[in-house]
């Protein structure tokens, strides 16, 4: 007996970022891998009140099923946040999700019949690449600097290219780089897609954590002609294990969605929607954020200042102004993937960079993560790596 | 600007049943329509102690992200109880899913092309049609009777059809027909499909409440070749707004549907994870069950005695020994989704039954669930329903 599974199943395979995860469960391990929000920062004692108070405000009502959209107030709640990111929305135009890593692949099914084209960041998030490459798209990456996609490149392959179904990006610190778009970026991108009738699939799980500078407008801010399709999440700002992200969009866009989401798991998690709602209205989540934007500041730089004194000459790597992830680049006659596993022979794990290129490459590359580890096995890892480093550059 | 969609969402279209659940939110609406457990039911105080347990013993963790295949003392837990129905596997052998629809998706992925061919009973569920749909199946629905698929009927679909890839089925209490498969039907639906080298979807959500007679081995508990994929649920057995459902397969099929959950949704909720798994280690989910049965045997009963009393001569109606539903079939001439509006003026609410034949059809049925309206609205919905009947006929 042998189950004959669909074509796509030879498109997805078990990533390196999984392999990594599981290492991450070792104590042992000083993980830069992952992108583990930092632990000590959750909200356990209001989690604790939060969930006494659901329950016995709404008894049943809690655990029965609900609506597929989500809990009317939480998309209140996350519609009313918006605004400081510049979007002007109301609850309907917002459906809550099983984490934002849903609304990637809710996307794909969306828009991607098998060959259309999606355009994405060299590099872009894996975890995105495995959601669209279920669905068999072709990738172009598009060359991107300290500033975002090059716009020159952008509308180039735009001009040449047909089938382009949507492009996709992480503005803010983006995973795996930490780069940031510009202000003008964000909204000539908005120009180009409305000129080449494309839609854009902002993903934006960290544009809060801005450590320093001016808070920057999402994408969606820019959007005229309902094109930009926002994904959000409270994993980074509240904590990851409720699982509750979401899509905003017009309301036509949202109603597919829906359609999605009913079929692939009829709604999200009721309890922790209704947890997720009365921690934003009735707890303070704008000093919670600051408390882990001071804490991820401190670990951010002193994990720069560390590398700056470890790492070799001929490793750079980038400045993120907020987010979760640095990203390191090698000599040309290095590679992230040999050295990870000499790293790791020191219980130091990151995560090799080519994984994060949609069409393969770059493989003398890797992110590091400075939001889980505290200060002691910031510099000890850092200080490790820095010495496989210099034997084998 | 107009966003292109992929081809496959001009198969999706919003469902009747969605439509429905919808007015059930209506409190002045005596409904028999969703498939909603008995909400004085869920073990709420339990829940509340549970809740501050889980962050008491587990703090951050219980908040953080986890691994994809789910949190392992419940996927232990999970394994110890399927014995109940026969089945011996282990931790290995399970998938954490957000609720069984999740397990429905998801086997809709791993398994069909477009063109492929998907048998079902005829009627099926339909929020399995709605997730096979998305990725173009042909149906073809095998005749049933109060016992099950018919064989005869089976094998000779099997034996003409190219590309089958599964059979799915709902062995116990059916949605929305109500109706079990009997052991010699079981047994030798495995046989054929190891015959004919086809994987079986068992959805087994209502198989423990059984209120009389034995309770069945599920089809898993037959399978000699790893060829069937069971779908469970705490859903109808705890409570369904946490959304903990599992797939129990062999080890190398689990592992492509942990390929497909880990680019769908990353995991289920590591809160509601741990909350489940406690309440399954420590508390008696055995008696709580009972609790279940012996409410929706009354409510069963009181359903099945006034529908004898209020409606017309013409209509039958199955006898389901556990579950949720009553399938009623109508006159030839009459249609139960005109009848449906009818119905609702005097405020009471059903599904009808087309929206559950694959192919479309038998109009001259619909569904009713006995296991969320109290007695009197029982009593009350019936009769008005009985009424509307008799002004029909």
């Amino acid at each position: 007996m042998t189950l004959k599974y669909a074509d796509r199943m030879s498109r997805m395979k078990a990533s390196d970022i999984r392999e990594l995860l599981k290492l991450t469960q070792d104590p042992t391990i000083i993980s830069f891998a992952g992108g583990l929000p930092a632990e000590e920062l959750f909200p356990v004692e209001e989690l604790m009140e939060i969930s006494q108070k659901v329950l016995e405000d709404l008894g049943g009502k809690a655990l029965q099923y609900s609506t597929t959209e989500g809990h009317i107030p939480l998309r209140k709640a996350i519609a009313k946040r918006m605004k400081k990111l510049g979007i002007d929305m109301t609850e309907e135009n917002i459906l809550i999700t099983n984490g934002s890593q849903q609304g990637l692949e809710f996307s794909g099914k969306l828009f991607i019949n098998e060959g259309d084209v999606v355009l994405c960041e060299r590099p872009t998030y894996l975890g995105a690449i495995d959601a669209f490459k279920a669905y068999g798209p072709e990738f172009i990456e598009i060359q991107t600097d300290d500033n975002g996609m090059i716009m020159e490149d952008l509308e180039r392959v735009l001009k040449e290219t047909k089938k382009v179904k949507f492009i996709y990006l992480v503005p803010d610190f983006q995973n795996p780089s930490g780069r940031t778009w510009n202000r003008e970026r964000r909204k000539r991108l908005v120009e180009l897609a409305n000129q080449y009738d494309v839609a854009i699939i902002e993903d934006n799980p960290y544009g809060e954590l801005r450590f320093e500078g001016e808070l920057l407008p999402a994408v969606a801010h820019y959007d005229t002609t309902g094109n930009v399709v926002f994904l959000g999440t409270l994993s980074k700002i509240f904590c990851p294990g409720l699982r509750i992200g979401w899509i905003a969009a017009k309301k036509e866009v949202i109603e597919k969605y829906v359609l999605i989401k009913q079929s692939s798991d009829l709604q999200t998690n009721t309890l922790s929607q209704m947890q997720a709602s009365m921690f934003l209205e009735e707890y303070d989540i704008e000093a919670h954020i600051e408390k882990i934007k001071n804490l991820y500041r401190t670990r951010r730089d002193l994990m720069m200042k560390t590398m700056k004194e470890e790492f070799p000459e001929g490793v750079s790597w980038t400045y993120p102004e907020g987010g979760l992830f640095i990203w390191v680049v090698l000599p040309e006659h290095m590679n992230g993937r040999e050295l990870a596993i000499k790293a790791l022979e020191q219980n130091v794990a990151y995560v090799p960079g080519g994984a994060f290129f949609a069409n393969g490459g770059q493989e003398n590359t890797f992110r590091l993560n400075f939001s889980s580890m505290d200060e002691a096995r910031i510099v000890e890892g850092i200080k490790r790596l820095g010495k496989v480093l210099r034997e084998e550059i």
